[in-house]
């Protein structure tokens, strides 16, 4: 066997998230299975580093799929894309050792949560941004994230549905303002199901004057759904890279 | 009658163009004039600051409407965007004198067109940018550009339909990379039928080595559409804005 690692773009707006629905609904992984197959001939499964949800976008999620024939790395990537749709590129096919996995092996993540502030939402941002025009502080944010950067126990930022800790790393939180842009980076570890979403919700509701940076610590503490803030839009929120190396030398700014 | 100026900000990937058609396809004027005609409870007509084609975008389109009703200039704005597509955006609505015409009033506009260099064409581009990935000489565009910023007869760049002036002025071209993106902006103070377009195909076949510079001058000088470049593909093409006072303060580094 052969064991290829692809390195996937997409544009989830028409999707229902990355996994494979037994639904026939469409997602990103049983598109590119169904793609997959077709070429090689028989059934295969990928396996991707995480799921996203449905719309949710991803610059740089990585996946692996282990077949026994034999193929070129850019023969396989052009097949691919040749007969995806257009909103899932492959952009990156390199063959692995058999023991690479994805999600077994990522060292880190870096997601990106894009908000428009503009009072006239941007028409080209409408799948790619979510909408928030009240007022900003975005001091205040900063002081927000800082408090969620480091080791903690994530479980009132997500909607867990297992046993498994929800203990997590986060190296660093950046939010950054361009025009009418506002982008939060966020680089850790491993994030928990909605975690980002939640993390976004609640530096937001920081921002706008509705929760206190103490209501962050209290939720840390408490562990409550209830404690943290409300789960930001699917849309604004984007993959945009997995290490399997060091994630350190990948985030700005940082110094723990 | 008041006479009320719209800006309009649209992605035209799904609409045949701007102009109302009478087949019944989807426009963005037959849209907007629909809507509008909704809400005022009889049929309006509206001017625009010109056609675009298929495809083309705008962050910045205007157009005026007479109507007989005194509507609030916020009013009028939001009533049209609670129902309008998604893909058109009403981003300012003012109440202007009546002998303001969006098209005749026209001092000069700012188109940008947007190139994507990637080998692996970013799949959130896939819409606004046309996908170019031969080696460009980005200086020899920009000596190209040079030659067509002035006041020329540009009947070779464009597809003219009518028997009026193909004189027109070019007050700059700009030409910026920035990592796979590629954007070459144009201030004039008018642009002919796909001018535009086949401008930037002229840019891009000299910047690849196909053309030289001195078909250039050839081109202004024949005036033969053969002697210049192709057309450039419609969805790299964005109408930025419309000037009604002066083009001169908006365009930058002006020296003429």
């Amino acid at each position: 066997m052969r064991n290829y690692k692809m390195i996937v773009s997409y544009d989830g707006t028409r999707y229902k998230g990355w996994q494979r629905l037994s639904t026939g609904e469409a997602t990103i992984q049983g598109i590119i299975e169904a793609t997959l197959s077709a070429e090689v001939g028989y059934e295969v499964k990928i396996h991707g580093s995480g799921r996203t949800d449905g719309g949710v976008h991803a610059k740089g999620q990585v996946a692996n799929v282990k077949i026994s024939r034999k193929i070129e790395e850019e023969t396989f990537l052009e097949g691919l894309n040749q007969n995806l749709p257009k909103d899932i590129r492959i952009i990156n096919v390199s063959l692995v050792t058999n023991n690479f996995h994805s999600r077994y092996g990522a060292k880190g993540k870096h997601y990106s949560y894009t908000i428009d502030t503009g009072e006239k939402p941007n028409v080209f941002m409408r799948k790619y941004a979510y909408s928030f025009t009240d007022f900003l502080d975005l001091e205040k944010m900063q002081q927000g994230a800082n408090v969620l950067v480091g080791t903690h126990d994530f479980e009132a930022f997500s909607d867990k549905k297992d046993d498994k800790s929800s203990i997590r790393t986060i190296y660093n939180i950046t939010i950054k303002q361009k025009k009418n842009i506002l982008r939060i980076d966020y680089y850790g570890n491993g994030f928990l199901n909605h975690m980002v979403r939640i993390l976004t919700g609640t530096l937001l509701q920081v921002g706008s004057g509705q929760k206190e940076i103490g209501d962050i610590n209290k939720a840390l503490e408490t562990k409550e759904r209830i404690d943290a803030g409300y789960m930001a839009a699917a849309k604004g929120l984007c993959l945009e890279e997995v290490y399997y190396d060091s994630i350190e030398a990948a985030v700005p700014h940082l110094c723990r």
